[in-house]
């Protein structure tokens, strides 16, 4: 069984299905700050709101896990959006499926932003958490509030060491 | 008279008035992601919901302005707080000021961010419009929706060249 998840390069049509590129590629531009300042505008459908819900701005600070890197679980915030911009011109990875009840390893997909590519994932869209190549900073736009918004999933038992796909080196 | 502003290093105890200083230090700080990831956890106090406005994820390209860099004119948003954080490591500049109907000049502060701060003013802070040292990008997340959410004032008629302080180079 060919457990190898192709990496594709990020788009807006392709990562569609899952959320947003925020990106300023394509983006509506408004010159404002009398001409000293471009507004790449509204790159993302932030949904923070529902069930009391607010948006909140924090910094990750991912470390790279051991490569190849292999997936063993997914998971997904059915109470809100979140938003990743990277701080550091690296590329790095973005891993979503699409599924239900569970996420379907059948459709795992891996794409790999740029420096100057975040994405913004969709309420209940299936992610792996962070993914680097090297040690990188994002910000960070997501939901605080009451309720439950991390739903986690493995693909095997966490102590089993089960894997599902693995991303080629 | 003397234009001069000083110039502040930007910690959060001075920014207080004005808002949050959007940084890791002090921060509140969850290991998450299986250890590899750090999470330094709402930064800012983002209040982008009254009167049905909604949050914005925006990059805002700034270009230098002609140094030494003079201030003319001060704005405010009354619906909605406004956080940058930079994406390059480059110090910035940040000019606020207090004042009810308009600002007031003789409360002028400059402060000069690292690259690793950022700032998210509150509602209806007046402060200048984004000033950087060299071309500059930055992540911004503020308010959207209905309502006049823009507050210029001018020192003087912006074609009579009016300057109310200098920020020494």
């Amino acid at each position: 069984m060919n457990l190898a998840l192709p990496v594709e390069p990020l788009n807006k049509e392709a990562f569609a299905p899952f959320g947003d590129v925020i990106e300023r590629a394509d983006a509506q531009r408004l010159l404002i700050n009398e001409g000293t300042t471009e507004r790449f505008h509204d790159l993302a459908a932030v949904d923070v709101g529902r069930d009391g819900g607010h948006p909140l701005i924090s910094i990750f600070r991912a470390t790279p896990r051991p490569r190849p890197i292999a997936i063993r679980m997914m998971e997904r915030h059915p109470l809100g959006s979140q938003a990743f911009y990277p701080l550091a011109m690296h590329d790095w990875l973005v891993v979503v499926c699409r599924g239900a009840e569970a996420p379907d390893p059948s459709s795992l997909r891996c794409f790999r932003p740029t420096g100057e590519q975040g994405v913004n994932y969709r309420p209940d869209t299936w992610h792996h958490p962070l993914l680097v190549l090297q040690p990188q900073d994002f910000l960070v736009v997501d939901r605080g509030g009451p309720g439950d918004n991390l739903q986690e999933h493995w693909f095997g038992a966490p102590e089993s060491g089960a894997v599902t796909a693995i991303i080629p080196d």
